[in-house]
């Protein structure tokens, strides 16, 4: 199998990963936080690693600011709900997930709105600007999507990040498709909270989620429970992360997104597979882009424009018919639409939905060159 | 080391767990319920196989009711926050875990107000009685701890659910301590939502609940996002699991479980093991009572009264001191309060906490002898 659907989740993991994953549930399978006794402190301990490895990637002062969740949209629901829950406003752009755009249609009944803004990859200043301009006094939130499930196309974060510390607003990142991509620094690009899921660019497993809070705003919370902390109070504990972690942790996942981040650094760090990937689908994008009846939705590979996945259409068969012959000569991506319905208005395929190709460290030349052998057959012969 | 935390966690897993969860690493490692490919279908399949095992152990006649969470923490704040979001008031009893309690105070700005009656172990009837007349008009919720994880004592969740039947009032139960361990029928025992951690007596691993749905009343949600489904809708989806399952699943800890209710079912099914752990502890039961200098707070273990677990303390020691010292002895217990203020009300250990000795299916009479032991050493010189 030639798997690239790597922007659902990255596949195979690396062998760092899986031993991880391992290892905890032999060596670090008590409760963490919860007993005092020898194995339940080693676990913890293990936990605080993934937060303080976490926090150093991103730039986080404090590790504690490190909230583990069941996955990015659990994060990104805790920062939504945890600022709007008594209504405001909220800047979001056209290229957010239904992770985004959901929970804030949900919140329309307690008054919250929000304003779209058009995100223009190749003019980063005109979108800032119009963040900026849909400010109201009653915004309580900027939330962006780092890099569009879609499109790939990048989010300039950095000044939408100094246009919310301008006017005091939290700023929120949704780093689905860039947390182990591109080089994000919290500090420098005035990040409050970043919410990322364990299992894409971070190659951890499947199950895990992270929200890290620089601790500019107090979120309330979405959900309350043990947290092994000040058990006597009805009220859940103020500090992190505490506060946004109830129940038993996934300490399994945790320690396998600690075996992708070392083994990540050791490729290099963030930003150099993301070189490598690019440089390849460069040569698929040409490949493609001159093969009649393939339709190209996302820009050249350039990380300075968008992260390396590659959206595209045959002749004017539905996505999922392309996706499944693909399927058939053992290609794995992804059609229809990807949860980001206003993404696929951008480039008018809410009908017929895409085929998104997606690499990741262990993708070859040979495995693109045959996706572009069989897109051409099937551009031949629809 | 000699592990007795498992009402925390149980450790170790079963060896069928942790082969699942590396067999669902390599060859289930897609994102299901996204992608049409082959991969992702699979995964998918193995995912529902495990909502159909959870299903058919619960007696829940639609697996699709089956929603996986993070924990038992999420599952019971998914029901708590899905019927009083809007206010109401709730039945609950004095056993509960903050994961219920803390959830109903977040609640009360909202108007949320809650009874909490006394369970008796020895008087079921009576203690259904006691739900009963805290009724109110205006209560929208029963919810049950079904095994306290502090006293071991069990709810009586038949009379209590046929009560909520006859009152039309929505009957949950939190089976923390017995999901694995006493027989549950959702049917019989008319529950409508039953929330459960996977990474307990259904020995499966950390990171994963589930919140069996009967279909009987619908909840408003927690959290929303990408379901794969209806993509174009800001709305969540009306239908189970997807309503309620917004992200990437679990999905490695998920097989993982479905390996813990494999192996269960090979040990005799639900109730076995706890009938061998019932008459292991009451051994040392009997040998505790009859040492000075130690207090019982858990009654003689009986499966009929109570799940095998039993709290106790040593002369006027905190319960951390014993707990160390257990743990210099190699012995691996939970000490402190239990994230359950109002048990330990009943027991008058809020200041001091408890011992908790809790056994699994790998716990041997040695193991426990090795704890009399210790314990008498403890009494002896204090």
């Amino acid at each position: 199998m030639i798997y690239l659907d790597n922007a659902a989740t990255t596949y195979p993991k690396p062998p760092d990963v899986q031993r991880a994953v391992s290892e905890a549930m032999i060596h670090y399978g008590a409760n963490p936080g919860r007993g005092g006794h020898t194995m339940a402190m080693s676990t913890a301990e293990r936990v605080y690693e993934c937060r303080e490895a976490l926090a150093s990637l991103f730039h986080l002062e404090n590790p504690a600011g490190v909230v583990f969740t069941l996955n990015c949209t659990h994060a990104l629901n805790m920062v939504i709900k945890g600022l709007l829950s008594d209504g405001g406003h909220a800047v979001i752009t056209d290229c957010e997930h239904n992770s985004v755009v959901r929970p804030l249609a949900a919140l329309a009944t307690k008054g919250v709105s929000y304003t779209m803004v058009s995100v223009d990859p190749t003019r980063p200043y005109e979108t800032a600007q119009r963040v900026r301009r849909a400010i109201r006094p009653t915004t309580r939130l900027i939330l962006c999507t780092h890099a569009s499930n879609v499109l790939g196309i990048r989010t300039p974060i950095r000044q939408i990040g100094q246009i919310a510390q301008k006017f005091h607003i939290p700023f929120a990142v949704d780093a689905a498709q860039s947390a182990g991509i591109l080089p994000i620094d919290m500090e420098k690009d005035n990040i409050d909270f970043l919410c990322m899921p364990a299992h894409k660019g971070l190659y951890g497993p499947m199950g895990c989620g992270a929200l890290l809070c620089r601790g500019t705003y107090m979120l309330s919370t979405l959900v309350e429970g043990g947290t092994g902390s000040a058990s006597l109070s009805e009220s859940q504990p103020t500090e992190l992360p505490d506060r946004l972690e109830s129940g038993t942790l996934n300490v399994p996942a945790i320690c396998g997104l600690n075996g992708g981040l070392r083994w990540l650094h050791r490729q290099g760090g963030v930003g150099e597979l993301a070189k490598r990937e690019t440089n390849l689908l460069g040569t698929l994008y040409t490949q493609l882009a001159n093969t009649k009846g393939i339709d190209l939705y996302t820009p050249y590979p350039d990380l300075t424009v968008c992260v390396p996945l590659l959206t595209c259409n045959v002749q004017n068969l539905p996505s999922e018919e392309t996706a499944a012959r693909l399927n058939d000569a053992g290609i794995s991506v992804r059609a229809g639409l990807h949860c980001a319905p206003s993404a696929h208005r951008k480039i008018g395929t809410v009908t017929r939905g895409a085929v998104r190709i997606c690499p990741s460290a262990f993708t070859t030349w040979n495995d693109l060159e045959k996706v572009w052998k069989i897109l051409t057959e099937i551009a031949r012969n629809p």
